[in-house]
């Protein structure tokens, strides 16, 4: 089964208003986990053995496919290294292994995720400064270049592609001409675009990429994965501040014998495989990212004709999740707005923005089209339910 | 679909010696992931919201059930905390988290997952003693009591209750009544033992146990889980090395709003509570215990028979896993051994000990006597067809 047969899918009956039990899940639209095609999760119906050639296989396979994703290879310098646990792991773990003891991290943060890499950075006791830019603004190269001259104890940058507490883009390709001009290493947290925003890692002179199997992959959770070059990797050799977080170290498993050090999320990597295979067969980055356009592009439209008000400019918005202003009308409450979507099917997300009363729709995961026209349409049922008033 | 259906799950047919495309999956008699049954599996047919009440009502459900399971409460002061990735991230959090900046850790060791704390607490730079024995003899509480006595600035003991280096069993609760008649904080890994051996908490004096979903409770991967005093880790405030692995602000966020910090492996946690569901109906922990001692009963008679002999003393072997020596023929490989014993279905697992020659037979997961029936024929034909001498 592939990605085009969705229609019989267990997602694809109809889904009542009322308390039933549910004849198929209801969609997600979130910055992930994230609607699955079923035959991703079909993948997971079996036990593979984490010591097993044939399991290794895949794992290699999965390496190497990753690679090429992002149109590069191991012999120009590249390598992939999955982690077990959520993105977040994937980041602090390039933290806690690739910063040198003294070594300063300058992070860009225009919102949560940002600040959370300010936070890991405390926990680790590694030197950081923030450069904030407000939740609606992308980080500012300008402002970056003048901090990197100011400050000679800086080594490190690190920024956000998509931050999804807003779904605002951030510049990394004019970031990372900055980075470079300074001779600092790049790291580019992609959780939320990578698979569906083409980077160019030679452009952007990424040194780290983080990304995570539950995203634009199609995966289901359980690991992330970062990519990253060789030579930087190996110069880390004994600065890892945790054993389960130490990125060199779990290179080096799979370097010797293809395997993960600790015991893998096998299921997860099993669906991942799959979830490779059905990127390829939509067509790749390219085709799967103009999917999410139209997501998106259907869903503004539709609730801007419902009254909403995006949060942010179109010209800084990603197609990954959009952020809304609650309406003014005080008979809108995001908790009844909420349950009322999802007693028809739909879930949808709450705000992180902390200068304004926001929601959250995402746009990615198996999502189509006709899905965003009948979240739209539930949208509009539930407003005219809740009697608020849209003007 | 339950425990009892086995006989009708996608791993019931005949296997062949060839390499023809599996019909099933392969058994895996290791120590984890294990095989897991379909039911189980099953239960990753959904995509759920981890924001969303329903999957976080699950969440609630299976961390009260895992208390129960240990024969404890919330309200007698216990609490248990799930973290994303495998059993060494979970051990790893709690010295990350519960060990004050001056603490010291004793740990007890006698193979590769005791050594792996000593290798967690010098990447996090906690102080620690090392007390060794050899593989095939169990922690000493006698030397404990003496280096306790000595060395004034230990605060915490941690061990290894199965350690399945070799099978061996550490005697926990004569270790607990040492560590508490000096107060100091007790850590135990009892990653293959929960849920099959019975652990009395208030008996062994434990303040800390780690487990994981892919043990004895019949999991996938994708987390592990603590069970500790909630008074102890309440008073850990401050002291976390890792955001990743902060066990107090994952138990916040769960106290919080019922949600896991970071993006769970949520697919893990359905087929978990799939799992805590079957194990009840197999009769809890007594049951399943009593499958895993028929099971290793039936394999270590079985191999004896067939001249192998196990690496352990009977009376400090767990039910969970069982190393043997190679034969003393040159003509016997591990390699070898194990490509043909895959090739008719059966996945075994390498040894993993410094001093002897062995591989190991796992007896825990949805195996019963029958499988391992089979897999006794099939080592008796593998034997043969090798031409080993096993006199």
């Amino acid at each position: 089964m592939t990605s085009d047969t969705r229609s019989s899918e267990s997602n694809a009956s109809p889904h009542g208003a009322g308390n039933l039990p549910a004849a198929r899940d209801k969609l997600l639209f979130t910055p992930g986990p994230l609607t699955t095609s079923l035959s991703v999760k079909q993948a997971m119906l079996h036990d593979a053995g984490s010591w097993h050639w044939e399991f290794n296989e895949k794992v290699q396979w999965i390496r190497e496919r990753l690679l090429a994703l992002a149109g590069l290879s191991r012999d120009t310098g590249w390598e992939s290294v999955f982690l077990q646990g959520s993105g977040t792991f994937g980041v602090e773990a390039v933290f806690a292994t690739c910063v040198p003891p003294q070594g300063k991290v300058a992070v860009l943060s225009n919102g949560a995720y940002g600040e959370r890499m300010l936070a890991m950075l405390q926990c680790l006791k590694i030197d950081h400064i923030a450069l904030r830019t407000p939740e609606d603004t992308p980080n500012d190269p300008a402002v970056l270049d003048r901090a990197l001259a100011a400050d000679p104890a800086i080594t490190h940058v690190a920024v956000v592609h998509c931050e999804t507490t807003t779904g605002i883009l951030n510049p990394i390709e004019r970031i990372g001409e900055v980075v470079k001009r300074h001779r600092h290493v790049y790291v580019v947290d992609a959780m939320s675009s990578f698979g569906a925003i083409p980077i160019d890692f030679v452009a952007a002179r990424i040194d780290y990429l983080i990304s995570s199997a539950n995203k634009c992959i199609e995966g289901v959770p359980g690991f992330s994965f970062v990519i990253c070059r060789r030579e930087l990797l190996l110069a880390c050799e004994g600065w890892a501040r945790s054993l389960s977080l130490d990125l060199l170290g779990q290179w080096r498993g799979f370097e010797k014998n293809g395997q993960f050090r600790y015991t893998p999320p096998t299921h997860s990597l099993l669906a991942f495989e799959q979830a490779l295979r059905e990127l390829e067969q939509e067509g790749g980055v390219i085709a799967r990212g103009a999917r999410y356009h139209r997501n998106q592009k259907v869903l503004v439209e539709g609730m801007r004709q419902l009254g909403f008000r995006p949060y942010l400019d179109p010209k800084v918005q990603s197609c990954i999740i959009t952020s809304f202003h609650f309406p003014r009308d005080p008979r809108f409450t995001f908790d009844d707005f909420y349950r009322r979507l999802s007693h028809r099917g739909f879930i949808i997300y709450p705000g992180k923005i902390s200068q304004a009363d926001t929601f959250r729709i995402g746009s990615i995961g198996r999502l189509f089209e006709t899905d965003l026209r009948a979240l739209l349409a539930a949208v509009s049922d539930v407003v005219a339910e809740m009697c608020v008033e849209m003007r």
